[in-house]
């Protein structure tokens, strides 16, 4: 099917910022902090980087089934996942929910201690573990695939002041393509920005971003969220994978599979 | 720490091949091509190839606790499977523990309908679904990575004259290594050989091996699963990932760790 | 620097077809089969698809520096390229423009023969030989990326009639994406449409093309030239690797490079 | 071909270590820092390690043909490369040798300033440029592929309290595997242990080892050396990749290709 000359823009990404919304309610500094919540946050920076290119909604833990039910995951192109105290408390119904969603093209983008939730480490087959200590450290995240799309116009090195460390080993499978990769104070590095394909979905894992410290109204982190954002929109229509019989020469007539 | 100069042969690979055994007993064409059930024929593919190298025992869906207890595991160093018709059944306590030890470091050999075996999709995190017919079409296994281990003595091709035939796409995560691409008689193509690592388990997935042909009596297909076997050992002592807190500059008394 | 909410279009992406020119002009065959040559064929299925997106221009090797001057490789943003008979005839001095632009960002495209082009071999470091017999089979092109960018509206399998049968062990690095996997009517099977990343530069290389079949009039073979021009795009502004002195902290007063 | 139960010892793998050997006679520093010149260091490396198992010989820039004749590359099974000062005066025909010895199965280990080597850049066809200063910085060398063999007995993090720092952009293809990052105390971090496969020789690279620091008589850094000569070690006989003409059916006769 040719393109046209000036193809018609398309209609805006459909983001649900997901957000467990349970630190900013048990620590005040936390809600000083983020004022719309951690959330709130995120979604400034889908939308200051994005504008009318997207529709965003914000979720949480506490709305009845987590604020994702069937509707709302088939009307989200992208779900940016933040969890922290609770990722136990995420039903699985809603789990397998969100896993079929990204394997029939659903982008996530998993943000900091997202690593644990049990989303990402059903996508990931592994524990998702690593070493840590909160320790107010400063965290430099490298560029080592400079021609990314998510790493676009984001500053080498990306510098925040003071973040949770994060050290490997990082319990996750080879990444798809490795974006990131951070040093703290102390020493330690880490793999911080990691792309992954499950099925027709679009992962992406970003590390910072601990709720002690105001890192998501850090302008070049902002960037790389809505990079990311952008990145994992699905490339083709919403569609499950099947296990599906065909006979010899199916395609002869057919014409072949979309 | 220093190798001496002629190290003592390494203690024998404990293999545990894990077969569903319910097509033997429920087909008797099938209990006639393999007289010593297909668990059989696999646990003599290992054992012509790796002679003393190894310890075998084989173990069936319908042994208590499907002959996987904690202390089996735990005593093997690479476990093989087979499924087809029952991957349902399979309890989820044994499949936890299965990939528990995988994670730890225990090794895993996937073979043909095993994936859609619950611990081949746990490890995975997506469908694992394909395409496919039984058509008995001969079957032409073309190594894409000729210095791989599990190549190692492999013809190219190596000729399967019946076989199921898959076609993609198959729903997995990209291979850490692709080794074998396979072509099928309707011009199907199929990703046969992909290696893969979780945690501190290495996975083969090796695609021919339908009970409607005596595939695992082919004794090219034999040195194929005998190098995956060898290929998959562990590297290390079993360890179960950690999520571990540390202090700043932790590394500096202890050595780092191993 | 934030997106505006309705970024205006991007310039047009300027492509350079380079084709050697020689089969058209001692076989009358394949000048009758591509009336403007091979390279109009390519050219035609760049501007079918991408229409105002791009300004396609070609190049010989019979033309001065082979139509690649400087100011030609500086002005263009992606290259395509089609040779066989007359690899050797490329001068060194050209190649190695091309090999710095790609480093430098510009994108390629690579077709058929041009495997065993001084350019291609030269980024992939390998010697790009194959096995290979020109028996006009039918080649079944299969995607086993299907998000991938350059397999958008591609049908599964993309079916040529009559096609040289490429086989494997196609001595390449292994690509950082795996696009298509192709069959052939004898059996063999050919990793057919392989992404690398060089630098800033992006590479595709797709199989599909002798001469002596009208491949490149095919309708889905030409879309995906057309998506692997559109893929290959520069993604940031064309510059050079270097060797590069810091001083320690040299980022903190100049926010980081780009 | 059946495993014999008890398969008589290898041969031993046969190493040449190459070394420029111009800084240890233009500064006396590094003589007196290396009497062994840094060549012998890294064989001894490979030695202290590897003991019977290898058969070492050094070799250096100033020798007839550098010491890497045809029948001396013929009779090498691994070779390591150390080079800084003179990467352009190894001779072109060397080079040659070597990146078709490579091709054919030899394995090739570069250290440090060895990424601007002829032979290593012709091998990633990349500029393989990074940035750098000489500041004395302590090197955190952190694994990040625990179970690889290069990674054997080696502790997490490996401490070298004085090197030379080297940062991302490494202009290098992605690694078909990333074993280390190292981190420096000014913050920055490098891919600094890298595997790569090139038709059929394997290929690490590992950055520590500045002629201005005793890194390679570090045991720990040593253990690395050795474990990558013998990852390196030749998978299949030697075997030059060639353009080869098939016949539709040709392996139904030959039982296929080794």
């Amino acid at each position: 099917m040719p393109f046209p000359s000036a193809p018609p823009p398309p209609p805006p990404l459909r983001v649900t910022v997901w957000c467990e919304g349970r630190a900013e309610r048990l620590d005040p500094e936390v809600a000083k902090r983020y004022p719309r919540g951690m959330g709130g946050a995120v979604a400034e920076a889908v939308e200051q980087h994005l504008g009318e290119r997207v529709l965003v909604r914000t979720a949480e833990l506490d709305e009845p089934d987590h604020g994702l039910t069937e509707e709302a995951l088939a009307a989200t192109d992208v779900l940016t996942w933040w969890g922290n105290l609770a990722h136990r408390e995420v039903s699985d119904a809603v789990v397998g929910r969100v896993h079929r969603g990204v394997l029939a093209g659903m982008g996530l983008v998993v943000l900091h201690s997202g690593h644990l939730s049990k989303i990402f480490r059903r996508l990931m087959g592994t524990s998702c573990t690593l070493r840590w200590r909160n320790a107010a450290e400063r965290e430099l995240v490298w560029t080592v695939d400079p021609t990314h799309p998510v790493a676009a116009g984001v500053p080498h090195p990306l510098v925040i002041e003071e973040q949770e460390t994060y050290g490997e080993f990082f319990d996750i499978p080879e990444p798809e393509e490795l974006v990131f990769v951070s040093s703290f104070d102390g020493g330690e590095v880490f793999r911080s920005g990691c792309a992954f394909r499950r099925g027709k979905g679009r992962i992406f894992y970003f590390s910072p971003g601990d709720q002690e410290y105001p890192v998501y109204h850090h302008p070049h982190v902002r960037r790389v969220i809505a990079n990311a954002v952008a990145w994992a929109a699905p490339a083709t229509d919403r569609e499950q994978p099947r296990l599906t019989h065909v006979e010899s020469g199916w395609f002869e007539h057919t014409g072949g599979a979309a």
